[in-house]
């Protein structure tokens, strides 16, 4: 299966006063994951599907283990891979792990509809998002 | 079942290009309503707990399916019910809901475990939170 | 001078590892705290303004001082002045003071303009928000 | 002057209902800049100084011109130098700016000091930090 990945840095600004990440931060962190995802890994532009092209990209439902823990500095993996890609959805896991031990912090599976920004309804995934998505999901990591 | 409510009006800070609530938001909302539910539905104190007696309340799981959007200056209702006690954990039902429409935005189950914030280790319920959470339960709403 | 006042208590999502507020969740609770005033104190639609009438109000200057801390669980009073209103920009001067103590943790002055969110150019004060804005200025606290 | 610049694209959760970054969240960045400038413009840690010498750096005074918008997916620099470096004191000049274009969006001047994290009083810039930051100043850009 076709992992994306990205690392980065556990920043002051994601952490709570426990001095570890406040866990509405990784769903952020993972908003960014999508976003490089879209840009990089599928080789679209997020800008122009969402700013211009006004589709969204709701997330409709998630569940999320939290299994450790990442304190302020540590390094970490972001993960994603494509699960499902369905007519109007898309499920998506998405992890963080430690970049060098490894261990998960948190694991989560994504379902994510296209919507039109002006409805708010589902739309079917645009013919290029899904030709690249199923590029994405066929490519040796 | 007794449920805390607390009403809050959709913030421009809430918001997202689309102009409706950016989803991690609803955790920071919902973060923010377990401590007044904490501090007023159950008569202790969150910061006490926290940032005095050291007392952790991590998140390990969650679900959370999004029904509807809430756009921005959308007067919303807040509700947390118990759904489970246990000895080092707690699993709540957490929603947003429209206040005038009482469409459902986000429900949401929560589990919470408390630990040591020295060591991030789970610990039981402190006696006071857990006869406070069983007072809540038992009250009528 | 007229001054719009609110209490908020500081939540756990407002502070950083040191256990106080980090600094740029100050300009978050003041944001909010120009809604609350567009709204309540002067009478008017936020909501309206911005996403219906297409009205921004960017801010263009701020100078603070942050004078002391505002640690989790404290209750502080956010105020709002206005100091000069012009054709198209409005100064106010915005504090965070501790409610218990008076202490002022910040001290801000901001400059705001109207402008078109269609076009990012700085218009006229609506006519109703400068007659609101007179209103509050004259009115005794 | 040397410059300390890294490149950052502006996302989705950076943006308000305007499509625009949303002030506060430019102080995030630029406490993000101040982290890789600690960690990489200075080869100190920044998480070692905080979370573990308990060396808090907490702004004291902000002064901030916002002269032009970002929009969503926009690739811009933000570029930080040293104005000044006093006993328990350090003035910072943080800038974003456009990658393609150049124009400025925001420039802020911004004083930092030194603090313990057990007392929050300021305290001497530490030698190895003041040694790096005068080799930083000092170097060609």
């Amino acid at each position: 299966m076709s992992v994306f990945v990205r690392e980065r840095r556990i920043r002051f600004s994601d952490c709570d006063p426990a001095g570890i990440v406040f866990y509405p931060q990784y769903f952020v962190m993972f908003n960014g994951l999508v976003e490089d995802w879209v840009n990089e890994g599928l080789g679209l532009s997020y800008h122009g599907l969402v700013a211009e092209r006004r589709v969204g990209l709701p997330t409709v439902h998630l569940d999320a283990d939290f299994k450790a823990v990442s304190p302020l500095g540590d390094l970490v993996a972001l993960q994603l891979s494509v699960e499902k890609l369905g007519r109007t959805s898309l499920t998506l896991q998405v992890q963080c792990a430690g970049r060098d031990h490894g261990d998960v912090r948190i694991a989560m599976h994504q379902v994510i509809v296209t919507t039109s920004l002006d409805t708010h309804r589902a739309i079917e995934i645009p013919a290029d998002l899904r030709a690249a998505i199923e590029r994405f999901k066929g490519s040796t990591p």
